[in-house]
């Protein structure tokens, strides 16, 4: 019952300097563009054509959507976008230094608000200069549906309705459908997907620009748990460099 | 009741090396993809913010789109595609040397082929490299509605539907509605708005980058027959640099 293929945008400016991104609407950095070229060279390579393309409402997984499918050569693709596959709103750090909010706060409270499943960061001011209040693209959630801040759950929460009522009926018509999205919304997927614990999943990193692909059955459950990426190798070292960035 | 933007997709690569193009998928020269980055500051200057986008299924105007919604940080606005925008079928001509063509069948046929309202160049055959037979991106289309050759009319024929069913809709909510195409698609368009009769659309051209804003009253029919380019002199220019083209 179709295909789906996963793919994280590459590097934003923001990761490169080391910020708290959320929904602030950052570009991709040239190594990040580079990456979505080699995403839509790994699709090509191993013949793995979407018919559909869903994104987020965020510039840095729509470009590396387009750049991937222009490298592809497949520009044409039908595509949805809801603000539901954004990534996880990271409430007022939202703008804040990762280094500068780990010595000021702690290390057990810096991860609790990266890794906790349930535990969202502090929520953003309307007024602070990073809140998403008043941007047009989000003028058709009333407010209380906009989100202030966001835990790993809050996120699955919302991102689940658009799983069944956008993504699973392109499935069930035996589509191949590309979701360029987020590691949060992304890792929300997944956690769906493969039956992850709300404890296992703060384990779980999904490498950006390497497509992952899930052959689902008929019951939307993935063929192979865990699911396939198109470049092994690169996935797993850049899973292992993750992990290894929290050793000191 | 709502407004309209249309804009024309910037130089091809094949514009830049005079062959006839139709339906093959050109990517965008250099010179192309700054004139789209043009248009969308000249939308973003004059503040007129579109809300949704149409393009055709060829890459010159989803790039065109892509590149001035990335300028105007519309990057997030809903997208639907259609080969009902796509450029007008030159049948056997496409791929085609105008030059060749002009010295190879004269001044005469080759106007008739160019600008006649009703004539088609003759169809392409299934088996020449630039038919889009097989192209997955139409394998939704029957046989019957692929097109082999087209002449004005017949883009319009097929353009009109789109613009009942898909855009006028979006019209009726109020909406700014965004439409990146091709020359001859938005002369049909334009033809169809401003009442152009069949004689005197030969005489029209949409010059390529800079949007055209159609304000349209509860019958969908424009308020200012014509509507406002956002550069006007730029336009002015434009025009009547292909006016002169035909001169010797």
């Amino acid at each position: 019952m179709g295909t789906l293929v996963l793919l994280r945008h590459g590097e934003s400016v923001w990761n490169a300097k080391g910020l708290f991104t959320g929904w602030v609407d950052v570009d991709l950095s040239a190594a990040g563009e580079a990456e979505a070229r080699r995403g839509g060279e790994l699709l090509k390579e191993a013949g793995v054509t979407p018919d559909v393309l869903h994104t987020s409402l965020l510039k840095r997984a729509i470009r590396t959507a387009n750049l991937a499918l222009e490298t592809a050569d497949l520009h044409w693709l039908p595509v949805r976008r809801s603000w539901r596959l954004n990534e996880r709103h990271y409430g007022a750090l939202q703008g804040k230094d990762k280094a500068q909010t780990r010595d000021e706060y702690g290390e057990e409270q810096f991860m609790i608000w990266r890794r906790s499943y349930d535990t969202p960061p502090p929520p953003i001011a309307d007024d602070d200069p990073y809140s998403q209040s008043g941007d047009a693209r989000y003028a058709n959630l009333p407010p209380e549906l906009l989100p202030r801040t966001e835990c790993l759950k809050d996120v699955l929460d919302r991102a689940l309705p658009y799983w069944y009522d956008e993504i699973v009926p392109d499935l069930a018509a035996g589509r191949t459908v590309l979701v360029t999205a987020h590691g949060n919304s992304l890792r929300a997927l997944v956690k769906h997907l493969d039956g992850i614990d709300d404890d296992a999943i703060a384990g779980l990193n999904i490498p950006t620009g390497i497509p992952l692909v899930y052959e689902l059955d008929d019951a939307f459950e993935p063929k192979v748990p865990g699911g396939t990426y198109l470049d092994p190798k690169a996935a797993e070292a850049a899973i292992e460099a993750v992990a290894n960035q929290g050793k000191k």
